[in-house]
């Protein structure tokens, strides 16, 4: 490929932005990471409650969701609190189902027993990815929740089966870019949020074209970089729970 | 692909349930189309106003959006009216945004000029696949508007770059299907919204992993099958316009 | 009487518009009535649930009760979606109620037992009278559910007391008119809806001043056309609950 | 009429109960009336803002609205206050829009020019008939607020053409009965709101059977009675507004 | 002090507004009071529910808990209904957990048993202090209720421990005022509200700087002007009590 | 004083938790502020908008507002995201009118001229003093956001005319305590937040007892108290915005 195009930092068309996951950032959560994608901070928490919402009463199975919130100036100009306005905006409705259907994917209701662990993404800076982000440290806080669950006797065996970790591409001046940042995100003419497991298999796959279509061949190249970007993304989750 | 299984009704993994496309289904509105993909049928209407959203005033640009609706015995089961209830539910904004943002990719809004289509769409009965079947049909209400502004001589040209559709895939006990219907998607393992254009380009892709994740083998057999339907729904759509 | 008024359609001005009843027009609710009154079309569908709401708990009776809607291109111009909104009108409102009260007003539900029928009248299209329809075609889509709770055994006995329909009348440029369309429903003086039953008694009435006040002798005049009209109607729900 | 019921108070089936209205009731309201019909207590105020809803900018003419509240202990069992319930009930929309017709139909929107009167109607105390006191004390309390703009000179000549008072009347245990109490509401096979000028001419006429059917002759008995109350009713505002 | 500020109807700085209790001003409450701070009328009613709030179910207390209103006149200019406005603002919420918390603290939740005890002060005209007169009249309608519980045998014992009454203070042109009317409130450089018990501790202290921040000398002026006036206003909770 | 009561971490009666203050916390906000009281984390970010809310259009003043907001899991067990309730609670109301006030009380509106400074304080960890916390943080973040607009050259002099914190105290099994922390704030019998300017003068005093009364002697006592803690505070502002 010969085109190009300049990234901040000198990052590399295949390169992610450097990712920091800190846990136990706050202390009361039985699961609190912060991750940084960059400038992209998002603080994702693990509440396990022993209690299920209706769908799952009595059924023996647990359920794992997930609610997701940007503070009003994490982004360049102010954005309204949703708290004051009253509503959640489709934005946001969207982004949380996405975090609980794919942290439900690796999980097995069954053995997590009838509790609920409710992964909370709160979007601290905000320059691209928050979505991608929050998947991806749910899923240590989720871990955490669970080593506790598991260190206190409450189940006796992992309810988790695999990793899951999630990352944005794009094409932005006809360049697939993994891992876009704000300004390529509003310049990309096409973006697509890819969530895998850690054994390969997809999750969820959401490309949307931003004025321009996309070809099939686009999109190959566009999940070639998803993969090798959630590769690294489920290494530095395993290297964070391992410290 | 040696597995098996049996579609209601005799219909092959690649076949599209029928198709109907009524135009002219209501008097009022600038263009009313009721779309049936087998016992799924949505009332797609396309409403001109003469004014834009804030966020497009003085752009000289247009806008097109889509609102969603479902009527409470659509379904098996009756469903809690959304405006009784005061809200619309997450599933409900996820798709309208879907719809709106699949119509706007074909529209060039410079050339629609600051005036809004809104393109409502309304499940009288629901079968599987309705957000599919809504972004097909709005696309032939929108014909029927925007002809109507050109023979007004409101407009001088077609604001309309290309024609839209969208299907659903998904795979069933291991067998990739064209067009869900409610009992396949309810069992299905995953399940993929595509939306093409008449060049065959993508607008958008949305798959989900339910309880398998899919590889990508998987998904290619899945947008092989979507290709081929959205190839006969702009068929259908072109037959429809020229009754 | 001397005044003339000319109707569309060359109508005389006690003569209803043309009435349809199409049942099962939809598949799953237990009743599913489409009826039009002119150009007028209402989509009444009556659902069973097996619960009560808690002031009828522990009763042993049951519940009738309506919902209404309107597309939002059910008229001229395009309204605001209630669900979008996040609340329905007053207008709204009053017209669920008054469908409501006028099926409980011939159902036992003592004999329905703790169950409830919720009749949804949702307008594709409005022309004047969409109340009066919602109420006349409800009470097809309700006999039609009782039929089935008959033939499944869930009852022994039909709780249908009496046939139910309504009818507006009004005075348009002096002149008492029956069954009002839209461009009448405007311009009219007084404005009156009437529910009468089978066997000829009132159940409501509601007749509006609009700046001019109303007599007696007008109302009177008023209530036979509407008499005449409401026999017509409970005719043509017979004819069509025996096809 | 054979019949009998005995009302407290030894009231007779024609009678009224006590009417009492007490105008300047609170100080910063153009019109502040406490009316009384037997124990049901209403406070009506008549607000003028200079300015008119969106419907009415330009046109030269006024708006006359009226809104409704009953507090929470007004009743024999506490209802939940719609503030904080968030919502005000069908009931008290259909109300409040009853209350807002009537007063609608005496006044000339165009003598009136371009400002708004708001009547709010709050029930301190209920037993029956509050809608139709409501309406007999705003026509008091808007008069207060039209002579004091009269008497400022904002206005040449009053933009009221006649009185407006509303009396309930109804059926119980087969007697037709003027200006109903709670007991008696309770308890009517046929409940009917009568809204009159002062020159005798219907501006809202809203029967209701509860339980059993009316008939032509009934309705008759019924608007006889209420007739004969309205004339009362308008002599004390004519009493009360020379006091 | 040679600081003048001239009080309306010549009152001296320290002096309360007249003071009007009565008891019994409407019928249905089990406590119903309209308390008057000169031009300020609040009617509050208490009102006994035999069940708690969830947080107090099975505990063996009851619960004490207050509601605010005001009627859209009772101020100079009309103020939005908040029923139809959809929220109570948050000057009404702290209002009502301001009164609730003051008359839990001379309530023995205990001795009330698992009952509720619900305060509503609706402010019917509007002359400042009504959130001090709420709760000087609020603390009579519950002795009222309390009563009536003894009466009915339902407690042995009063759960009141002591009596409670408020008032405001302020700082205008330099002055410390007693009780301040609207004029005074709006021109005030600190204002502090002062709720205590009969035996003279504090119960709630809320002071604000307006503009000019207060010493310490000053809000030791203020609470003895406080203590003053709710030694009077206790003395005429008991005379009303008495009557 | 002989009464004796343990604090964690072996604090003084009269001593502060250690106090962190974060300039530059995150990068977008035109102040942005992470303030701790021991375990306490309170992020607050001034964001300077150019424009005024309704009341103050024209008049040549600024405004300044604050939001607060708790993320779910800050605290011990995870409460409610206010946006997914569609309502921010009366507690939450009342603290971000106190952080409004508390700011507005040293800043000169005319000098800042017609921009809104709003002030956002989340609390990312919950121990007690959040409110308390937030105003304090606020102040730091508020100077930061006016010398940018005085570094920009928007305002020629800084409208802020003092600094002002503030903290909490109260008393605890008969000891006054400064700075409470959760469990301190759970047992305490008075509770009281002040607010101080750096000039020592109060802004806002809000004290109220959690079942037993408190004195005038005991008031002083926690007013000393405050005073001590808020110079410190005043001190620990100064040092941070040196740095």
């Amino acid at each position: 490929m010969t085109k190009t195009f300049t990234r901040s930092a000198g990052r590399a068309a295949n390169q992610l932005r450097p990712v920091r996951i800190t846990r136990g950032f706050t202390v009361h959560a039985e699961g609190s990471v912060l991750i940084e994608f960059g400038a992209t901070r998002v603080l994702c928490t693990a509440s396990v409650e022993e209690r299920v919402p209706p769908h799952k009463r009595g059924s023996g199975e647990g359920w794992v969701t997930a609610e997701y919130g940007m503070l009003p100036r994490a982004t360049h100009t102010r954005g309204d609190r949703e708290a004051a306005k009253g509503k959640q905006s489709g934005r946001t409705q969207e982004i949380q189902r996405l975090i609980g259907r794919s942290l439900r994917a690796v999980f097995d209701l069954g053995v997590l027993g009838e509790r609920t662990i409710t992964l909370d993404c709160d979007v601290l800076q905000a320059d691209g990815g928050t979505r991608t982000a929050a998947i991806t440290g749910a899923f240590v806080a989720a871990r955490d929740a669970v080593n506790k669950l598991l260190a206190e006797g409450k189940i006796a065996a992992s309810p988790i089966k695999d990793a899951v970790a999630a990352i944005s591409v794009g094409i932005v001046d006809g360049v697939p870019l993994l891992d876009l940042e704000f300004t390529e995100d509003s310049a990309c003419d096409t973006d697509m949020n890819v969530v895998m497991t850690g054994a390969g298999g997809f999750v969820e796959l959401q490309g949307t074209a931003e004025g321009v279509v996309f070809t099939r061949d686009e999109m190959n190249a566009l999940l070639d970089l998803a993969d090798k970007g959630i590769r690294e993304l489920i290494a530095a989750q395993q290297a964070a729970l391992k410290a």
